[in-house]
């Protein structure tokens, strides 16, 4: 039975002294959806008042941080391209780093495809989702360098098939994939997300991706704590799914700030199995945050 | 380091003269795609005018077993449906004798569909891959009873999201998968099967299937021997995988016989790992049985 404080009233004003960065997951914790969670835009202004830096740290693969930058700014939340960390993104920054170039196959969104392309890569397949017909002979681009997977909502039969050709026919092909949350939450269901359409080609290329890059990639929270030039004791990971957030910080000596207006229920909690998914504190939303900050400003 | 012995002319009279009757798969050991192998008509002709039982037993569920029939008369094979297990077939019968009734949701292709009907099921999800926008609110037929995942060349995200969804949200809803191929190989390269597909509808839904019907299931062994009257030890397995036709058989006290003109290659036999997989004989294609009938006609 595993018990995990609420942040109280008591504890806030010394647990936002010692903290000096927030990342913050997106949908489940600032949205959900396409609507805002009450008290999450002021929560953002706040801390940026107080003198902490807010990054933002997302698994979604299907749009560009420009795209997010739009979304955010909609919300009158003011963040630049350089304050966000997607998944899609991070895979291409990945590849850069590991010296991959030259044509890339992508089962995947438009998002991921731009990503790739504005670190100079030959991304192709979204086209690929109206091939219906399979031809025959079987054949593939064999000057693809490496294969990236992530959500696809025109996931095809086609797409599959030639991301996993590729993976077992070309020598020395790189598998990648964007991040392994197996589904993603909408109105009325739980539908499959980038781990789901994953494990489709791993099982079909009889191969495992080298990487899976978003969260709770530790390589991940490394890069982003460098760039940012953050102190893991003084940094927080903001997120509503034990797996990937919660994860993601405490593998990596962040701490952590479970919030429940996603998917993680406080029912929940008290199963947590993994020490690695045990959360320093939790709220049931980021509003909690104005609201101790309004109760404790006296004090 | 495995051995296995090749048949020889030597050791096949006596082998032939212990079984009574021959499970047969179907693609790469008598035809392989659109080819037929050579000698296989022949050897079927052999085996039956020696009043051996000859049982087709496939891995396939795309197919219905009047369109085996057909199938195997355009190659001048006589056989009758009850002669024919297709996992198709063997998945509907599975559900009846689960007492399974009503509505069954599929993610298969158009032969899965009539089997399932056939035993008085109401199918639907072959329509489903026209489906390119997700409704929202996402919502499913709460009566659906059953989710079956076998092949699907016209798989799309919106019914791998409807199968997951029947699977977390209806409570008893079933889940079975038709066969654990994770591939088939077509004319030059190995695309996804079955098996990649069930694996996808596991990650989303959060489960895994309660039984995946095709070979190497013991269950279905049990069925056929039951059903055909067979001996066990007088009955031969004949295929061309390792994982399934030759486990199917070693596992049932079946004999087993490995042929090569499949996805099997000969440099792999040294390398078989799992004691279940190891066959009792391996030739080159099911033509060396009428090479070694006619070279032994006269002992």
């Amino acid at each position: 039975m595993t018990t995990v404080p609420r942040l109280t009233k008591t504890a806030f004003r010394s647990w936002l002294n010692g903290l000096d960065a927030f990342l913050f997951d997106c949908d489940g914790v600032l949205w959900r959806g396409d609507t805002m969670i009450p008290g999450a835009t002021q929560m953002l202004d706040l801390l940026r008042s107080l003198g902490k830096r807010v990054v933002f740290v997302t698994n979604n693969s299907t749009k560009t941080r420009e795209t997010y930058v739009k979304k955010l700014a909609s919300h009158g939340i003011d963040a630049r391209a350089e304050d966000i960390v997607t998944s899609a993104w991070a895979t291409a920054q990945y590849m850069k780093n590991e010296g991959l170039a030259g044509k890339v196959y992508y089962v995947g969104e438009e998002g991921l495809g731009k990503e790739l392309a504005a670190v100079g890569y030959e991304p192709f397949g979204l086209e690929d989702s109206k091939v219906t017909e399979l031809p025959s002979p079987f054949t593939v681009d064999k000057s693809v360098s490496a294969v990236v997977v992530g959500l696809d909502r025109n996931v095809s039969f086609y797409k599959v098939s030639y991301a996993a050709t590729c993976i077992r026919q070309i020598p020395g092909c790189r598998f990648i994939g964007t991040n392994p949350d197996p589904t993603f939450p909408v109105d009325g269901a739980i539908l499959p997300a980038g781990g789901s359409l994953i494990k489709f080609v791993e099982c079909a290329a009889g191969r495992a991706p080298e990487a899976i890059v978003g969260k709770p990639s530790q390589d991940l929270l490394r890069t982003i704590l460098t760039s940012f030039n953050l102190d893991p004791a003084k940094t927080c990971m903001v997120g509503d799914r034990l797996s990937t957030d919660i994860e993601f910080g405490r593998r990596g000596g962040v701490n952590t700030l479970l919030v429940l207006s996603g998917v993680t229920q406080e029912s929940e909690i008290p199963h947590i199995s993994d020490p690695a998914q045990i959360p320093d504190y939790y709220v049931d939303s980021v509003d909690a945050i104005n609201q101790f900050h309004r109760e404790t400003l006296d004090n």
